[in-house]
């Protein structure tokens, strides 16, 4: 039974990869960026998104996964944003999502005008990392209160990520933590990471956030 | 294929519940309670741990979770306590723990003395949740940090929970985060739970953490 097992997951994962590769052409093709945000639960991704929306208002939108409630894209819609919930739980609550579900999100969703596409995806520094979901980047957050050695204890999110963003720095004076030994954490499993250090608090690294969305 | 799929994972969830439950009476049997830590990555389980070592010494013994490294064996080992690391990097970095693996480790554990069989699952606050791992009570520890809306977001492992902890509570005040709603939020997903407050840089709930295990 292991080997069929093996072999359906196989099979669900090529075709996944099928509809991310074309999904990410035909959005280059509109020149619309598609950002993929990973972490674990409550790094920040939310609030991120919150404080990127005056920026780029009517020129983004944000695909929210969450597994229960509409609680993110409420707050994003509240921001003035164009959003799309997805919620995995009708589908046994589903710990990742999946290139198929972003593309049907998509079809929802109003393309004119747009120049950048975020995905929030699932609360879960684990199953995102593998299922690409067509976008041009991948971008981990990792919010300082987690620890120094999670970029070690979870490899592939940042093996597959291209951006690292270190959140809620505005914290760290209050935790026995060492910022660069969480940046050469990043760099053991990524050398060529690009690291944004930012606080939605202070506003840390929000400008240089909005250059690498327009770079 | 769909329908096979959802067939060989049912017969997998089938093995592991029965695993689970012979796991579960064995230890009775001995009078060892068997807890299980379930949380995101990063909110304190190991250092809860390493401050419950001195209290129970040669009494309990970590069975340690993770994808990859031996790093949160290694700080429990050093605690002074029995530490059995289960990696699951090399079986496809899997998400969660399943009750077969727990099993093997229990095999290799010195039993004699013991009262107390603590594993620390992976850091997810999904999938952990959705396989029984034979334990007497499921713990799951919620960092402050991570926002009041968790429990609604991630419901099934607050809801298959005996207890949570509420960690890292000396950070609250740099936070803009209500404990109260957190505790509300948690009662609207599973009203019997059993709240703890713990810091363990202050102290505060740590004797209180320590007549729950004693109950």
């Amino acid at each position: 039974m292991e080997t069929k097992e093996v072999k359906v997951m196989q099979k669900i994962l090529n075709l996944n990869d099928r509809i991310a590769a074309e999904l990410r052409e035909e959005l280059a093709k509109k020149n619309i960026r598609f950002i993929n945000l990973m972490s674990s639960p409550g790094s920040g991704k939310t609030t991120i998104m919150e404080k990127t929306a005056p920026e780029f208002g009517s020129k983004m939108c944000v695909i929210e996964g969450d597994i229960q409630t509409t609680l993110d894209a409420e707050r994003v819609a509240k921001a003035g944003i164009q959003t799309y919930q997805i919620n995995t739980g009708p589908f046994g609550g589903d710990c990742h999502l999946e290139a198929g579900w972003i593309k049907s999100a998509m079809e929802e969703i109003e393309m004119e005008n747009l120049e950048l596409i975020f995905v929030e995806n699932i609360g879960n520094l684990v199953c995102p990392a593998e299922f690409d979901v067509g976008a041009h980047i991948n971008a981990v957050v990792l919010s300082v209160t987690e620890g120094e050695d999670k970029p070690l204890k979870y490899p592939l999110a940042f093996q597959n990520s291209q951006l690292c963003i270190i959140s809620k720095t505005d914290l760290i004076s209050y935790l026995d933590i060492d910022i660069e030994t969480i940046k050469a954490n990043i760099r053991k499993v990524n050398p060529k990471m690009e690291v944004i250090e930012l606080s939605a608090k202070t506003g840390e690294g929000i400008e240089q956030w909005f250059e690498f969305l327009k770079g």
